[in-house]
């Protein structure tokens, strides 16, 4: 099994039904920033991984792709307010929403995302029970996911987090909707509840692990391309968990230069990278690691529930990718 | 009948389920963030119309209350966003979401309105067929809504805009949102659909006339008072029916003070009075009072079809009030 192809098949047949479902529309600024991100591309992993776990479960891929379609809609709705809240210019190599098409029309755009997301959720056709509860979990997921928004923004301004509150808010904030995806998919595919509850376990461990890597990802290429954002997290004071690790853990003189330059807009090059240096001493890059190749093999444990096939491959490969990928 | 105790009546018991359902939650800020303008007030003119459409096709007025809430929150999450986008201070008497909790968590709050809006939604305890079919309407409503926001926006730079224009931007900025309250509750009411059609129609003229009496009360408000933000409208070229008319109808000398002020951020005080006295002098404002008062009659009209009750009393007397109140 090749994962890359795996991916790439499924997410070029979801391409061709999310374009097909979100042309077309007027006034056509609003509809052309609308489909601005969703169309920029990105890795498709929660539709995708919507797919595989309907797959594993024996379910019929096409049926699954109302939902899948609505998870990226959501997703992105998310990713164009953030972009806009954080003020960040570029997404996925292109210009974000807000910058090509304007503060107003990129909230306005975001939305209807939104609204466009729950009027795909509402092509699948399921058993009514099963789409209520399906419907009602992306519903639960966007509260969650605005509540682990609002966490992450506050604990920039906070001086400690605890470890407990960090995986609080990367559970809120990325996890759930690794969970949602993973678990209704496999519910509209018919999976039993022990199989749906898997895929669960599944989703939420690999979204755990997928989150920690990510920041681990962002420190690491700050450091090997020393480049003119280098630091941003540093500056802001970005609770990622090798932070709070490490704001736990210095000591002494060390503990002093954390919290003289962590969170200190104007801290210089210099005092940034004795801040990297301070987070391998006290072993948090290396703690970090580790967490998220533990989340990763809980996410894959999971998987023993599920019958040997392909797809199940496939999520096994992706649990092992989420650790090894560069970017 | 006293059409202010009947719809206060309904406005209180619809107030305490609403603080009900809304309270708690955490991170605090965020939930403080989301309530403050659900519990600054308003008239809940939209799930008061919901409650008597569903009371006027003889329904359990109990049952409609988590469409009702569902419907004032998304309504608040459109004011929020929008606000924001038109860098509005104040709403309600109070500042607004983004000048008391900041613009991030201002957006964060409304797609959590949104959020919470199809949650409560999802406690309607009716047929799931029905559920779905009123579910979709209020995403289609807000899909509108956000084509109508944008189209607002859009007809604020332009020079021209038709009356058919104007009329389908008020249609989706306002009046489906009117003709879904009164559709959706009679539905949940248990409404043949004779009667959820025409208390379709009945919302929809209802909106229409609304949002055109809306605009003449800005007008005249400006007008009498000549406060400090005396002719915003003017300035900005809001494509109010009354500008679009005048627009159409101005000659000569008029149409080139019309072109030289109407859209000028720099006009004076004294080019804007010049504007106003245009406006009535090509008729313009009679003829869109005119306009409110056709869609308000072709709105009682409607309720024909509905058998005699209090609560159809209610619902003609709310039309003349449309289009009798002085703010």
């Amino acid at each position: 099994m090749d994962l890359k192809i795996e991916l790439k098949k499924r997410a070029d047949f979801f391409n061709i039904q999310l374009e097909k479902f979100i042309q077309g529309g007027s006034p056509e600024t609003l509809y052309n920033a609308m489909r601005h991100l969703p169309l920029a591309g990105g890795k498709r992993l929660r539709p995708v991984l919507s797919m595989i776990s309907c797959e594993a479960v024996n379910g019929d891929i096409v049926k699954v792709i109302p939902l899948s379609i609505a998870c990226e809609l959501a997703h992105n709705f998310t990713l164009v307010h953030d972009d806009l809240m954080d003020k960040s210019k570029m997404r996925r190599g292109m210009p974000s929403v807000h910058i090509k098409y304007g503060e107003s029309t990129a909230i306005i755009a975001g939305d209807l995302l939104f609204a466009k997301a729950f009027e795909s959720m509402h092509k699948t056709t399921v058993d009514l029970n099963v789409f209520k509860n399906v419907e009602y979990g992306l519903i639960d997921c966007i509260r969650e996911i605005s509540e682990g928004q609002q966490l992450d923004m506050e604990f920039e301004k906070r001086k400690m987090v605890s470890e407990e509150e960090y995986f609080e808010m990367i559970r809120k904030k990325t996890a759930v909707f690794f969970q949602y995806v993973a678990e209704a998919g496999a519910i509209i595919g018919g999976a039993n509840s022990e199989q749906s509850n898997a895929l669960s376990q599944y989703g939420l461990n690999l979204g755990l692990g997928f989150q920690i890597w990510d920041d681990y990802l962002d420190l690491s290429s700050d450091l090997e391309t020393l480049g003119k954002d280098i630091g941003n997290d540093i500056r802001n004071g970005k609770k990622t968990l090798i932070a709070c690790h490490c704001l736990k853990n210095a000591k002494g003189e060390d503990k002093k230069i954390l919290d003289k330059i962590f969170g200190n807009l104007n801290a210089t090059d210099e005092q940034v990278k004795n801040v990297y240096n301070l987070f391998r001493k006290t072993g948090s890059v290396d703690y970090a690691k580790e967490k998220a190749i533990n989340f990763v093999s809980t996410a894959k444990q999971a998987l023993n529930v599920i019958p040997d096939s392909n797809a199940k491959q496939i999520l096994s490969g992706l649990a092992d990718y989420v650790i090894n990928r560069k970017k």
